[in-house]
């Protein structure tokens, strides 16, 4: 049952006056649940059982921390249908997207149980002694990476469930031993709480201490900003707009003792279809973008925005090809009002444009809060002047440019600012023509795709969603997959420690058998 | 021979007016050499240049990597006594210090030639594809590390060898594949120039593009700041102050493309000195740490500055012999009278705080430039009350905390700002029931060592050295030990990308035969 509350560690508390509801976008009307902002008293109350917990909870075996893991996905589970009801009302999404989330949300949750019960992700590096070394005799070094301390994580409008209150950064959070405290969507606060219970839930079950997770309800920015300001956050993940993610990059960056923010931003995802491709398969590939630009009403980090050709005949037939795809298409109802407004604006904004043409658009009035897709070409150098046609319209819109020559195509994207990914369509052999273009492509994305589409990120590995800013703040590190991880570790070393002391993962005789790299050696030996 | 110029890629350039010359601490002289700032249109090209080298360099294979960087340690070898005389005049440091140092610098060198050399530090992921999973088929994504782009490096003033022109940051960024801009070290600009050349003709011999290095001279702080704020920058690695590096770090944080700056600046490298330990052992820990506080004039970043202890008649003794016996060392030269100069305010700040005692200090008058030892004592109360006595006096000065009890010792330590090492000095069996403060401890720094002194920094694999701010502004990341580089990189992934087109290190084949994470799997096998 959703209680409009927040949840201050494992109690249920709501002593604010100020309230709010969430929005039905299909419906166009309010849901009926009253929910709670959080109160400075209970954000105080927060942090204070988050930085008490993780006194507990940085010291938990790996096998305990994927105890709670599991347990939390259980609990999802038997959420059962009132998550997915509470997930459409709240997002406008379908029951489909609702459960394939879900999904995501529970593989993403088991996969950091199973890498932590297995525990060699924490790379325990171990050199020797050696006291015969002259001149000075070597020391021993143990090093391994520990948790950094209670993670704020700010829910994704787009993803309520994948990228919001059990997603990705909580997952990942707790699996390296950090207490978690997000804040959750003011777009979907009920799916945020009823996750919530579901964590509260299996964190009790699994005995971790009182603090490991809290739920902060907001409307506004006022309780986002105490939290990341706050001396005992000691980092940050968020999936938003570039304005949001910065503002809290520059909260971070200017505290006393700055503290990483990892956000997850816009981005336009460059595709390049190149000459032959465009030649043999226009309407092939025309029909697949029309499919990837309105998926989900182009509501992803990953919707392809900016598609690059050389200027042809060929070209045009793609660009006509590909707006008559994309219209046919039936639109989408959006997540809420304020989302499918600012589609609106942006789209408005970009037609305006100089030399911008519009080549298809649904403009007739549809259902409200659904997203009208359009598709817009521009000629190379236009684009290249006019930094606003660079920028993400986030919905179901993409710009045609069409360079000169592979040289403008190749400065163009020189010129583009850091995206989660790059696309390259290509007849066989075609790409290593144009090897330069797909350098500089390099230079700019996280993924570069080979005939396929951004949309759709694999949770593996391999994966890698983490970019040049601004699509991400730092580069260094992936938001998606298990290596999401070191987003909230840093590495720790032991010098000359007496080995009963040291954590199981140093000790010489390796009791949980993880794989070590020992004086240069991987191993999962006993020393 | 040194000319006094800047390299601007493989060219000596000096078309500036401004000059300056470098110290010699212990003659309390200017050194000859006249050595020339760079101009703006000297730092623009030396970012141009920078840039286009990245292009190619960023390609280049691990072993054209480790040939460079073996031929940059040959030829700093080569510089011969010259190299040594320049440290020496330069610095005020001893003869048998150039050279440890310098064998440090070419370990380093060698250590990061032979890890690019192996390959497998990519960290080499690969998901295959399964055309067959329902309902969506899974597609191929490998992903490895790729260099971040130009780095600027600060040379540090207590590192001539080591941190600066050819040091760790430097030989860590190209063993990535990044460009390198360093900004020389004002204090020593000939020893900087002299590494330089060797540099530039390891580039040149070794076919490395022009711009893959530059060195810039500099007085002041408009070069640095030049170099930061420039958008062809990606990354910045720094050693020195607290001041200078969280100004660098706030630039960087402030740019439309906000980049990392690794920088590694203050620590006052808490000592816990347990009971027991005090009771038994106190006349040889004493010895222990007058040496390791006074060696190099305390002029490392691990200096011990702060020692705690539980308040006893054994405490007594222990202040008592550790003042008698720094005092005894005989003093040596500082870095320069700037620095020496900064000693002796800091000193004498800390020395008028309310309840602050000086212990054993040199007062009298002794060669100018020279590090004169002190020893202080301040009760647990009056510590926690006063965060100047938590600042970091950089030179031969150390301050003992007398802590009511444990509780207090605790508190004391969860109160510290973040530090590079952390010390546990105990009698078998005595750490263990103070848990709760080596815990505390362990939240506070990067490294901790057990009856050990924390200068002398290891440099192997499971070193840590970068640790919570302001020890360093990215405890993520380690500055010492081949672990390093993965500040100036970032993971990059392709999806369903032809084999023939993918670089080396993700081939089906595997032809560089390096350790790869398959599947789940290790391996160095082929697919």
């Amino acid at each position: 049952m959703i209680t409009g509350k927040n949840y201050v560690g494992n109690v249920l508390s709501s002593i604010n006056t100020t309230t709010f509801k969430t929005f039905n976008p299909k419906a166009n009307t309010e849901n009926e649940i009253v929910h709670t902002e959080a109160s400075e008293v209970e954000i105080q109350k927060a942090i204070y059982l988050a930085s008490e917990a993780y006194k507990i909870f940085h010291t938990i075996s790996g096998i305990k921390k994927s105890e709670f893991l599991n347990e939390i996905a259980k609990e999802i589970e038997l959420l059962g249908d009132e998550l997915i009801k509470i997930f459409c009302i709240e997002s406008g999404l379908t029951e489909e997207r609702a459960i394939s989330e879900r999904g995501r949300t529970l593989f993403q949750l088991r996969s950091f149980a199973d890498l932590v019960k297995e525990g060699s992700w924490v790379e325990a590096t171990i050199n020797v002694a050696d006291s015969s070394r002259k001149p000075i005799p070597k020391v021993d070094i143990r090093k391994m990476f520990v948790p950094l301390g209670p993670v704020v994580v700010f829910g994704a409008s787009n993803f309520p469930l994948a990228y919001s209150t059990a997603g990705g950064d909580t997952a990942a959070a707790f699996a390296a031993g950090c207490p978690v405290i997000t804040k959750s969507h003011p777009m979907h606060a009920g799916t945020g709480e009823l996750v919530a219970s579901a964590i509260i839930n299996a964190a009790v079950k699994t005995g971790m201490p009182n603090g490991v997770f809290s739920n902060l309800n907001s409307s506004g920015i006022e309780v986002g900003v105490a939290l990341v300001k706050h001396p005992q956050i000691k980092a940050v993940g968020f999936t938003g707009s570039i304005l949001g993610g910065r503002a809290l990059y520059n909260m971070a960056a200017q505290r006393l003792e700055p503290i990483p923010v990892f956000a997850e931003m816009g981005s336009v995802n460059p595709v390049v279809i190149l000459p032959k491709a465009v030649k043999k398969k226009a309407s092939e590939w025309a029909k697949t973008f029309a499919k990837s630009i309105t998926l989900g009403s182009g509501q992803f980090c990953t919707n392809p925005g900016l598609i690059l050709g050389i200027k042809s005949k060929d070209l045009t037939n793609f660009i006509q090809f590909l707006g008559e795809e994309t219209i046919k298409i039936e639109s989408t109802c959006m997540l809420h009002p304020i989302i499918e407004g600012a589609y609106e604006t942006n789209k408005s904004k970009m037609q305006e444009q100089k030399g911008l043409q519009t080549k298809a658009s649904i403009d007739k009035e549809l259902t409200t809060n659904y997203g009208h897709q359009a598709i817009a070409t521009v000629e190379g150098s236009t684009f290249l002047k006019n930094t606003t046609l660079h920028q993400e319209v986030f919905g179901p819109f993409s710009l045609v440019v069409q360079c000169k020559n592979s040289a403008q195509l190749e400065n163009i994207i020189s010129n583009l600012e850091g995206q989660l990914t790059g696309t390259i369509i290509s007849e066989k052999g075609e790409a290593e023509q144009y090897a330069p273009v797909v350098r500089a492509l390099q230079n700019r994305v996280g993924r570069i795709i080979y005939n396929g589409v951004p949309t759709g990120v694999e949770v593996c590995a391999a994966m890698v969603h983490g970019v040049p800013y601004p699509a991400s703040t730092d580069s260094r590190f992936t938001a998606v997959g298990i290596n999401s991880i070191k987003r909230w570790v840093r590495p720790f070393c032991y010098q000359n420690w007496p080995d009963e002391l040291l954590p199981d993962e140093l000790k010489n005789e390796n009791p949980l058998g993880i794989t070590r790299l020992v004086d240069g050696k991987k191993t999962k030996n006993k020393l």
